[in-house]
């Protein structure tokens, strides 16, 4: 396909969503010379970016979470927010489980006009990923998006992804926490911001207090961080309409906070340092195998290493010679 | 400190615990003059590792990691094992609960002169406990261990690395299952190549049999790979010894079935692939901020992106102009 990047431009600033939805199937693409477009694209829409509030949802599976963001996506919506909904889920070659697969999960949200869902590309590494995700964050914010959902499945590898590229983390958990709160991961939970303990309605709605308790109990014993304000416990019910509004609130007031205490410049420039490094690291990997002679060698070498006959370390070293770059010359 | 590569390799294919231990310190060094130190020794030592059982286990806080691995450790060297015990904590900057940090958890272990344990290195990033771990497997295979655990803490991530380096992934359960089943990462489950019902006695033991149940059914729904054995679901009590014989028999049949069926070279033939390509990373990577004019370039550009006046994807391509490298020159 012929690409004109300026046309594209604009279309996705008057935000047009065919606009938008080229732009991210173009930074998806995995062909050399759609990268040096996306790579164009991204630069010159970069300084547009940055006005969105970033919202990380996770939990494990069965915790509610397209009906949670199907409910809480249309109160952004009320309050004139334009949402765009992204899906975290690198999916292993073996689960080919993918979320959001299916729009019509969320069939009020996919049909309004001020709401954009896309859904995980598949068959990426988990850097390809974190890359893509952050691209796509990019993107939505210059088609004027102020309001970004980011989904990802529970599967702890993404949620630290998730939330290197967030303002706030929402852990989704259910309310039969007494016993399984043993089970959850302290890694997880130390990554959430605030939790949210989902189906508060008829016979569950008393277990759910408890497990808001549980869970404050929990948190009290975890480390204070200052670079955080902190961890607050919420309940809601998606059905009843319970309890949206109360979320909805408090990460507004944390919003207004983050902003004016520096909180959230300081978490964002953390997350510019953190992606600069694995860009670095994905365009060398890119320029490595666009190269055909260096390809070659690469494709040699790897034979060898599966083969066992050549170390790991060794057939990188010898790729780093064949580079001839300037490093150490003067 | 000077280092006389030949004496440190001999001392440590003589099987020196010294020798062992010392060279395990060069290649945890991240000072440039020692990698480079560390890539001879490594190259060198390579035709001689592959030569064990590598067996990784995790599991949730609490469930008894140390406890098993004592107790199972000591079977292992009654059997005239070797037995090395690495860690793998890739802890957070927030969360300093280190694994393994205090030999004197496995007491008995720790003392036997066949058994050499090693504590996580503390302060790596996910990308250098990789690293480290994958050159540590290495060196204790040259010193003549023929079985080597890796223990990791039940964060997502680290699991996910830990299964890409062995041919066995043990997740040990608490008998608790029924409910907390479903709070189980299907991701996780799928990495397991053997469940392992933990403290299955007492009051317990019926609990960890319904527990192996629960699994073996859950376990049931799964998809097949046919790269991989079955997973089995055992159970043990390390307090009254029950339940070990039978897993470490499971192992070493199951070892013979991969080693005869070609699984395991097939596996491993992968993660050296997997090897190769964070190895290739990592070194440009080291290259990279080791050149001061291009340290000095990188630090520059750093800030810029930190500041927000450059985006990450510009900078990268910044510094990959300052190479110079080859790459499509021809």
């Amino acid at each position: 396909m012929t690409i004109d990047i300026k046309a594209l431009e604009s279309s996705l600033l008057a935000g047009k969503r065919r606009g938008l939805a080229k732009a991210l199937t173009l930074v998806e693409s995995r062909r050399p010379e759609h990268r040096a477009l996306a790579i164009r694209l991204l630069t010159s829409l970069y300084p547009k970016s940055g006005q969105s509030h970033r919202i990380g949802i996770t939990g494990s599976p069965g915790v509610g979470k397209s009906t949670f963001i199907e409910a809480f996506g249309k109160f952004f919506l009320e309050q004139g927010h334009r949402l765009a909904v992204l899906a975290i889920d690198p999916s292993s070659p073996k689960s080919h489980g993918s979320i959001l697969g299916d729009k019509t999960r969320m069939d009020e949200l996919a049909v309004h006009p001020h709401c954009f869902i896309r859904p995980s590309p598949s068959g990426l590494s988990l850097g390809g990923v974190a890359r893509r995700t952050r691209e796509c964050i990019l993107l939505c914010e210059a088609a004027g998006y102020d309001k970004i959902l980011i989904e990802t499945v529970g599967v702890g590898q993404s949620e630290t992804l998730v939330s290197d590229m967030v303002d706030e983390f929402m852990f989704l958990q259910l309310p039969n926490a007494g016993d399984q709160l043993q089970g959850i991961k302290k890694g997880i939970l130390e990554l959430a911001d605030m939790v949210v303990v989902t189906k508060a309605d008829g016979v569950f709605e008393q277990a759910a207090r408890q497990a808001v308790v549980d869970h404050e109990l929990a948190l009290h014993f975890m480390q204070d961080d200052e670079d955080r304000l902190p961890v607050r416990v919420m309940m809601c019910s998606a059905l009843e309409k319970k309890g949206l509004l109360e979320i909805y609130d408090l990460l507004q007031s944390k919003l207004m906070e983050l902003t004016q205490s520096g909180r959230l410049e300081k978490r964002r420039s953390q997350q510019r340092e953190q992606w600069f490094v694995s860009e670095l690291n994905d365009q060398m990997m890119d320029l490595l195998l666009q190269d055909r002679s260096l390809k070659k060698n690469v494709e040699k070498l790897t034979t060898q290493v599966i083969q066992g006959t050549l170390s790991p370390t060794e057939a990188a070293q010898q790729v780093i010679a064949s580079l001839g770059w300037n490093a150490g010359k003067e």
